[in-house]
Order: structure tokens, then C-alpha cells, then sequence
């Protein structure tokens, strides 16, 4: 009998932010399937698994996602429960509609687990409401590639009608800065970058839209926030998790 | 000494995708004020505390901002455990910076547990991944107030360029249908909307822009997806949760 894949969001780092159907599913997995930025402490969950890395970091090249999706369906054709773990939410940027076609047209049963996505949880662990009232009523998520998006995405965009989000962005934010300026948004728009959030690698950069190219980049994943709500930091952040309010 | 608030996702509704952390935080708090979208089997994880409702439902009217926050500071004052539960996430038109904002302001501690939003996780339950390679790189996420809003930016944005997710937007659905349509958006583009995602009364309509208006809007809460990626809901919705796949 065909064993079952779950397609499992990891969240954002922090063990505790799991969701209880991740834990119960890591605990009786016999293979997880992890991406990269998987929070080590989430994956102790599952002791009894068989933990296999399946992304890239540090340079060394990723599997192509068609091994991914081969060693997902081998495996449940075995009988075996497969947890597919990703960082985050897996319909979130994740490459999860692609997987879970993948396993449906191979006749595998397939189940999706929501996680919670660092588009959110990210700038909340600096202190940033993406909603605020009199700041702002809705948020934009977009990533730093493919550059076509973003760039015809924020150009039509009116300058600080919403909270904007932009993961995998820190190599493009000195592009994203001036992009916005020339389109009208005010050099001022107070600018965020989340490193590593809700790990204890955890640092928050905070300045002006213009000081957005000179935030450092080399603190690991991170994620650009732009908009009033960013202003909330200052007084939301939590020293014990954000350690250093500004690392400029 | 004085007690402690913690302002807690609830997530969308199953108990299943709730956080570890407000999971334990239910378990021992003294006193939980919550939302009228909480779910009841989220608020059964609480059997210790006093359970209180702030929030409106069926026309009742809800408490005031300022009352709400009034009984999170006497009560922490008195050195209970106080959690204000949410439904979603407590950042994602939850309104938890002001209430954060009043409670520091208080000297009350504080702290933010994010929990799933149904802005991400809505559509997931429907099968919808809100992003998807080769059909949406990037996701807004608005609500159906304040009008002025959605009409100034869905007005500026390039068609189909991102999946839209609108919230507490059943009310407006006919205008905003119109709105894309004349901002160029084709009437066929894929649209959807979940009712009570991830809750036994869980309901998804789905069907082209241009019938959005004729689709029922008595099935209680719920958000509208407008987007090439609601075309997936047909291959990816899963039968146990999507009872009814079209309900139009």
C-alpha cells in the first residue's frame, strides 16, 4: 500500500511557532525531506525520521526539484510516511503547488499543512505590524527575483498605499530603493531589513528608504519591509528578541 | 507584581494549526479574552482560565477598543495571565500594534505570538497556492474597508500581475469585480471564495471575475481570491476539506 506525503510548513525558526499537526507529523515520520533555511530545532522533532537536506546553502548546488519530487513519490510507493518540509508555508514561495501536481499526477495521496510565513511573522519578530490603522490597510509580498515583477509591480504601486514585504531581496535592494524613490515614494518611508528572524541569529536593521543600499547585507537571509508601520519597531521590538535595534 | 499580556494568533481555525507556543500560553493562562472568529476548539484548549468574548457577532454590538484594552490592563495589574486571543495572526488586520501600543503605554509586559493567517492560509484550504511559478510571484493582501483603499490601488496595479487576496470583502465583491474589469483585468481571470476556511463549515465557491457578484454571500466569513493560481483549486482542492467545490 502507497504510503502519504505531507507537504509541511516549517515557519519562520523558533520550534514554538510550529504548528501541532507539524509536531505530531514530524514525531511519526519515517522521512523528512528538509529545505535549507529549516530551523535545526524543528527538525530534532522528528528523532525517528530519516532526515535528509534537499536544498541548497553556502554555494553547494541544490537537487534539481525533479530529484526531489522522485525521492518523494520512491519513497511512498514504499509505504513510507514522508513529511516535505519547508521553511515558512509551502504555498507561501515555496515551490508547494509545483510539488504537490507532481505527486498527484504520480497518483500519490498528498496533504498540505500550513506554517507560518516569514512574509508576516518577519517583520512582527522586529515589532512591525504589516497592518496598522493610519499606517497602513494592506500589505504587498513580492521576492527579489524575477526583477520584472517587482519592478512593473512598484512602479504602478502609490507610493505608501501599502506595506510592502520583499523576500530574497537584500542583493536587490539598492535597485528596490531607487526604483521607489523614482517613482515618487519619499526617500524618507522608514525601511526594514529582518535578518534571520525568529532565530537566535535574529538582527534588525532600521533607517530611511534612502539608507536602505548601505544596510549591511552579510547577516544571512533576511527580508525588506517598507512602509509608516516599520516607525512601530522603535517601540514594539522586544529587546530579548531583537537584540540589536539598529546594526547600521 | 503585575501579570503579563500575551496577544496570540488563533490561526484560521482548526486546532491542528495552532502554535505550539498558544498552545501551552492557553493551557496556563488566568484569563482569555477572544474574538467572536475564534474557534471553539481552539477556545476548549483553555480549561483553566476565564473565557471571555470581546468581539461582535450577528449584529450585537462588539466591545469598545478601549474596554477591551481597559480589562487586559486591570487584569494584568492583578497579576493574571492574560491571553487576547485572535483569530488569524494578531499583526494581519488585527489590530494588536494598537493594543500592544496601549498596553506598553500601560507598563504592562507584553508579547506577540504570531499564529496563521487566513489571508495565506484561506486560500490554501481551497487548494490555492497564493503564489505559483509561471502564474503569480507575489501576493496582495487588502481588505474590503476602507473603500478608498482597494479603489486607489487595485486601480494602479497591472492585471493579473500578482494573486489578490481581499478580506472581509464578501459586502464589496460586486464593486470590486467591476473595478478590476474596467482597470483592465479580463472577466475570466480565475476567482474564488473560501467561506469559514478551515472550519467544518468550510464552503469555496469558484468561478471567472465576471460572476464573482452572482456568487452566495450568506456562508458566513469569508475571503475572495482573484488570480491565474485559483485555477489550481480544481487539481489541488482536496475532497475531506473542500466539501463542495463549487457551491454557485
Amino acid at each position: 500500500m502507497n504510503g502519504k506525503v505531507w507537504l509541511v510548513g516549517a515557519g519562520p525558526g523558533d520550534p514554538d511557532l510550529l504548528t501541532r499537526k507539524a509536531e505530531r507529523l514530524l514525531a511519526q515520520a519515517d522521512l523528512v525531506l528538509y529545505d535549507a533555511l529549516v530551523d535545526r530545532r524543528v527538525l530534532a522533532l522528528a528523532p525517528r525520521a530519516h532526515r535528509f537536506p534537499v536544498g541548497k546553502r553556502g554555494g553547494r548546488p541544490s537537487f534539481e526539484q525533479r530529484t526531489i519530487e522522485a525521492l518523494m513519490i520512491r519513497a511512498a510507493r514504499a509505504g513510507r510516511s514522508v513529511v516535505r518540509l519547508k521553511a515558512g508555508d509551502p504555498f507561501v514561495f515555496g515551490r508547494g503547488g509545483e510539488e504537490a501536481l507532481a505527486l498527484q499526477d504520480a497518483g500519490i495521496e498528498v496533504e498540505v499543512v500550513p506554517g507560518i510565513s516569514s512574509a508576516l511573522a518577519g517583520p512582527a519578530a522586529a515589532g512591525i505590524p504589516v497592518t496598522h490603522r493610519g499606517r497602513a490597510s494592506g500589505l504587498l509580498v513580492l521576492t527579489g527575483h524575477p526583477e520584472e515583477t517587482w519592478r512593473s509591480t512598484l512602479a504602478a504601486l502609490p507610493p505608501r498605499s501599502v506595506t510592502l514585504v520583499l523576500m530574497m531581496a537584500i542583493g536587490s535592494r539598492e535597485a528596490i530603493a531607487s526604483h521607489l524613490v523614482e517613482h515618487g515614494w519619499s526617500p524618507a518611508t522608514p525601511a526594514a531589513i529582518v535578518f534571520s528572524a525568529w532565530t537566535p541569529e535574529q538582527r534588525v536593521w532600521t533607517g530611511p528608504l534612502v539608507d536602505l543600499p548601505r544596510a549591511p547585507a552579510d547577516n544571512g537571509p533576511g527580508l525588506v519591509v517598507v512602509g509608516d508601520v516599520v516607525d512601530l519597531a522603535r517601540v514594539l521590538s522586544k529587546p530579548e528578541i531583537v537584540r540589536e535595534p539598529s546594526i547600521a
